[in-house]
C-alpha cells in the first residue's frame, strides 16, 4: 500500500505540472492543460479498460464493469480544476485515488461497477459559477449557464464547443440510474485532522451558510469636542457586536460565525466613525442551529445599536442549507475506516464540494484526508505518505462492505 | 445687550457673505474675499479710534488706547479664515465680539487698552499648517513656512506678497511687551453646553493629544475550514481591543480615545482577516492621565493579540501636550460668569485654537458659547441670541475685574 501511495502522490505531482502558467499551477475549466490531463488520465483508464470518455460538460468518466457486477454501480471521483496558483492536490487526489481504488478493487475481485469521474470544473474561477461539471452529471445544469462569459469575453457554450464538445448533449452527460451511490476523495483543506493527528475522517455533511451584510449608522463628529456619554460612534457598536459573534460561536458546538469585510466612514483617524458596514458569514451542519445563531447575533446587534442611540439595517444574501451525507454510505465509511484500524473521526465540511451537487441526486459520502499544515488553495499544499496510505486502506474496506451489499 | 447680540449675529451672517465660493463659505487664508473682511472690521475698528492695520501675516489688528490706560494692553480675538464650505460663527464671533467687548469698555471708561485682532489663519486649509497667523503674533513663525505651497503651487511667501504685504516683515508682527494677556472667544464646536443647557463655559486647557496607528497580524483563513479555536482572527482581536478603548475612555473622567480607522485585509466576507490596522487618538487635559491611558490601551493591545497568538505592532505618530490656559485670568473669567449671573462651567477644550499657540507667549484664556445643536465646520452652525447676550454681559464683568486689577 505505500507504493500506491507513493505513486498516487506522484500522479498528483505530474499534473500539477500541466498548467496554464509556467511555475505555478493554475488550470481552469477546459483550457488547453486539461486536454492534457485527460490524456494522462484516459491512458490511466484504458490500462484498466475502463473505457473512457469526456462528456459534453467536459467531465472524464471511465467505467470497470466486472462481468459479474450487473448494472448497479458506484461513481467515484472528484474534480480536476484548480483556483490560480494552487497547490497539487486539491481535487486532482480525489480522481487518482479513484483509479487507485479501481485497481484495489479488481485485485480483490470484487463484484462492484465503479465509474471513475474527473468532474471539469468545481472552483468556479473562470465562469464566476462553481460545479459546472457535477451539475452536469447531478442533472441539474441550467442551460442558461450556456451564455456565462469568462474574462475574455468567451462564453460557456463557446468554450466548450472550442475543447471539441457539443453544448446541446450536456444533459446526455447526467448520470443514469444505474449510478447508485456516489463518493468523493478530497483533503480536508482545513487544521482539523492536522490538530487532532489523524489520517482520515468521515464526512457527516457539508455545512449550511448564511451571509449577511450589516450597517451600523451613528453620528460622525469630532472626537476632541464630543464626550464618550455624548457619542453615537458606529465603530465601537459594531466592535461590540463582532466580539459578541465570536463569543457565540465559541460556545456553540460546530458553528462557525466570522465577521470577513469591515468598511467605516468615513474612516479617518480624527473623526468619530458615523457608518459601518460588516459582513456576517454563519455556518453549522445544521441548518436550525445556523438559523438560531442568525437570530442570535442579529438580535445582538439590534439590541446593542439600539442601546447605543444608532440605527441598525441588515440585508440578508445567502441562505443556503447544509447537505448531509447519505446516511448508509457514511456508516459503511466509517465501518470502513475502523476496519483499517484507523481512529474513527466524523466531521462536517466547511466548505463546498462536488459531493455536494451529487448528493441531491444519488446517496453519497465523503472521505477527507488530513491536509499537512491545514494549507490549501496554495502552493504549499500537501499530502503525507502514511494519509494517503490509510485512505487506500479504508478503500479496500469500503469496497468490500459495498460489494457485500449488492450480493 | 439682546440688540447688542442681534448685532453681533447679524455682523457673522454679513461676514459669511464674503466668500471664495457662491452659496458656500469658504474663506481661505489670503484669498480676495479676506481683503473684503478686513474693509468691513476695518470700518468698525476706525468707528472705535482703533486706527486698524494689517500686520505681514495678514492679520487684521486694531488698538483701543484710553488716555489713562498706559501700556498695558489686553489682546482680544479670533480667526477669520475658515474650512470649506463652513459655518458663520467659528472663528468670526469671536472677532466681531471683541469689538463688540471694546465698545463696552469704552462705554464703561474703563482705564484698559485693548488690541483685538482677527488672525489671518486658523484652520490649516490652504498650506496645510494651522495656526500661522497666531504663529507671528506670538513670535513662533517659523521662516521656512514661507517655502509651503498651497494646491496651486503658489509659495506661502508669494501668496503674502500677492495680499500686498512683505514677509520680510513677518517678525515685526510679534507681540510686544506691553501685550500682557490675551483672551479668545470662540464657540464650543461640541455638544456639551447644549447638553447642559448652558450659555458659555470658562476654558480650562486645551487637550493634549497622542496618535498612534496600531496593526495586528494573525492568518488569514478559510471561515469554513478553520475551527473557531484554531483561528487567529485579526478582526476579532481589534474589535475586543476597540470595545476596551471606549470602556477606558467611559469610566476615565475627561478622557477621549477614538478609534476612527480601521483597515481590514483581504477584508471579504469569506476569509477570515488576516491583518487589521487601526488608528488610535486619546486627548486629555492632563498629560500624566493621557499617557497614562496610552500605555494601559497599547498593554492592553499587546496582551490580548499575545492570547490570541497575533502579532501586534504599534506606531506612535503625535504626542502633542496639553496646553493650560492661565490659572489667574481663567479665575478672572470664572468670577465674571458667576458676576453676570450665569452657572459657572469649567471645561477643557478638544480641539485646537489660536489660544493654545498665544498661550506660549503670554497668560491666556478663553470663553466658549453654546455652538446650538453641537454643530460646527458645518453651514449649519449656529449660535443662540441669548448665548451672545451671555458673553456680552461676561465680558463687561470680565474687563471691569481687568481694569480693576491694573489700577
Amino acid at each position: 500500500m505505500r507504493e500506491r501511495a507513493l505513486r498516487a502522490i506522484a500522479e498528483c505531482r505530474r499534473i500539477a505540472d500541466l498548467s496554464e502558467e509556467p511555475g505555478r499551477i493554475t488550470r481552469r475549466f477546459l483550457t488547453p492543460p486539461m486536454h492534457e490531463v485527460h490524456a494522462l488520465l484516459s491512458g490511466r483508464m484504458k490500462a484498466l479498460d475502463m473505457n473512457p470518455s469526456v462528456d459534453a460538460a467536459g467531465n472524464l468518466r471511465g467505467l470497470w464493469q466486472p462481468a459479474e457486477a450487473g448494472n448497479r454501480r458506484l461513481m467515484l471521483g472528484s474534480h480536476i480544476d484548480t483556483v490560480p496558483d494552487a497547490g497539487a492536490f486539491d481535487g486532482v487526489l480525489g480522481v487518482v485515488l479513484a483509479l487507485e481504488w479501481v485497481e484495489l478493487a479488481r485485485e480483490l475481485n470484487l463484484p462492484l461497477a465503479i465509474e471513475v469521474i474527473a468532474f471539469s470544473e468545481e472552483e468556479g474561477v473562470r465562469f464566476g459559477v462553481p460545479f459546472l461539471g457535477s451539475r452536469a452529471v447531478a442533472g441539474r445544469f441550467d442551460p442558461a449557464l450556456l451564455a456565462l462569459r469568462d474574462a475574455d469575453g468567451v462564453t460557456l457554450e463557446e468554450a466548450i464547443r472550442a475543447f471539441g464538445l457539443d453544448p446541446g448533449r450536456i444533459s446526455e452527460a447526467a448520470a443514469d440510474a444505474g449510478v447508485l451511490d456516489m463518493v468523493e476523495i478530497h483533503i480536508e483543506q482545513g487544521p482539523v485532522l492536522e490538530v487532532e493527528d489523524l489520517s482520515v475522517a468521515a464526512v457527516t455533511a457539508i455545512v449550511g451558510q448564511t451571509r449577511a451584510s450589516l450597517k451600523f449608522t451613528g453620528q460622525a463628529n469630532h472626537p476632541g469636542t464630543t464626550p464618550m456619554r455624548l457619542r453615537h460612534d458606529a465603530l465601537a457598536c459594531a466592535a461590540e457586536w463582532i466580539t459578541g459573534v465570536e463569543a457565540l460561536a465559541l460556545r456553540s458546538e460546530g458553528l462557525s460565525a466570522t465577521v470577513g469585510r469591515v468598511d467605516v466612514t468615513p474612516n479617518a483617524g480624527n473623526v468619530i466613525p458615523g457608518t459601518v458596514s460588516v459582513s456576517l458569514d454563519v455556518r453549522h451542519s445544521s441548518d436550525s442551529a445556523r438559523a438560531e445563531a442568525v437570530e442570535t447575533l442579529l438580535a445582538q446587534a439590534d439590541a446593542i445599536a439600539a442601546r447605543r442611540g444608532l440605527r441598525f439595517d441588515c440585508v440578508r444574501q445567502m441562505d443556503q442549507p447544509a447537505v448531509p451525507m447519505d446516511e448508509r454510505l457514511t456508516a459503511f465509511m466509517a465501518e470502513a475506516i475502523e476496519a483499517a484500524g484507523l481512529p474513527l473521526k466524523r466531521m462536517a465540511s466547511g466548505a463546498g464540494h462536488d459531493a455536494m451537487v451529487m448528493a441531491a441526486r444519488m446517496p453519497t459520502a465523503m472521505l477527507f484526508l488530513r491536509s499537512s499544515g491545514g494549507i490549501s488553495h496554495h502552493p504549499g499544499e500537501a499530502v503525507r505518505e502514511e494519509d494517503v496510505e490509510s485512505a487506500l486502506k479504508v478503500g479496500r474496506k469500503f469496497l468490500e462492505r459495498l460489494a457485500a451489499e449488492a450480493r
